[in-house]
């Protein structure tokens, strides 16, 4: 099975491209998007959704898995992020995709099999299970795995994570 | 000129596409787009980038006028409204329109001439400057066509409102 996984955002949308094989994971593609912040924030978020349609196409996955966007202040913040977000997964529903979601909580659990685990640790796990020389760059990339990690992980307790 | 105007949302989504010509204004077409709750959140936006799609190709609006979104507390409901705005501004901006923003104040300034009237005062202007028999119900048709008309009177204006 074919997983996208994605780490929102606006200036830096990290992706994945992950192939599962039982417990065996084979990273396919990965990498950020990047929006310039002197573009208009529509400009933006078409970058974002052609981008990603594009990713999609070339490599048909069947699921998304997306991490859930928390903020405790900042609501502009939220705001803006929520936007880009919901052009984010519109590109996979338009494709077919399934959409699954998953909490900072969740993916630490299933990558390093510890709610409290640092990033670091995240890192070093995605870098050991996918077989990469190093850790991807930047956090945004590597975020993007882990939740295509967690997912793969998950997929006997999938429906738990649709997205509602 | 055509102007889409849109009040975001996920449940009820206000739409009005309204013509200026000077100071006067006509509605050509308004309503709300209703997303079923029981649906997943990803189905829920597809519907609607789908029908606002349909109802740019059908009347070819220049500018998309938006209401910004604003919340106090709670940041769950910024972000999942904040994530369907970004599908709806995605849909003008796939079709090429021009994207202009304007808080409550100044819709309220610009139909009204005072930024702390009313709901119901709002309401009476935009009956009486697109000559309606009634105000539309529900109230997110009523936001959707003040802000076009607030876009409308706001053109030789407009850059700044441009969405940055």
């Amino acid at each position: 099975m074919i997983i996208l996984g994605i780490d929102p955002g606006v200036a830096i949308v990290g992706y994945s491209i992950i192939e599962t094989n039982g417990n065996h994971f084979k990273a396919l593609e990965y990498g950020a998007i990047t929006t310039d912040s002197k573009l208009n924030f529509p400009e933006r978020i078409k970058i974002i959704y052609d981008q990603l349609t594009d990713i999609i196409d070339t490599y048909n996955p069947e699921d998304l898995a997306i991490e859930e966007l928390f903020f405790n202040k900042n609501v502009k913040t939220a705001i803006k992020v929520g936007q880009a977000r919901g052009v984010e997964i519109l590109a996979a529903v338009n494709r077919g995709l399934n959409i699954y979601e998953y909490t900072p909580l969740q993916i630490k659990q299933a990558t390093v099999g510890y709610g409290r685990a640092e990033k670091h640790q995240v890192q070093e796990m995605v870098k050991m299970l996918l077989n990469l020389k190093e850790i991807p760059k930047p956090d945004d990339v590597a975020d993007a795995l882990a939740v295509a990690i967690c997912h793969g992980s998950s997929l006997k307790f999938k429906d738990n994570f649709l997205m509602k």
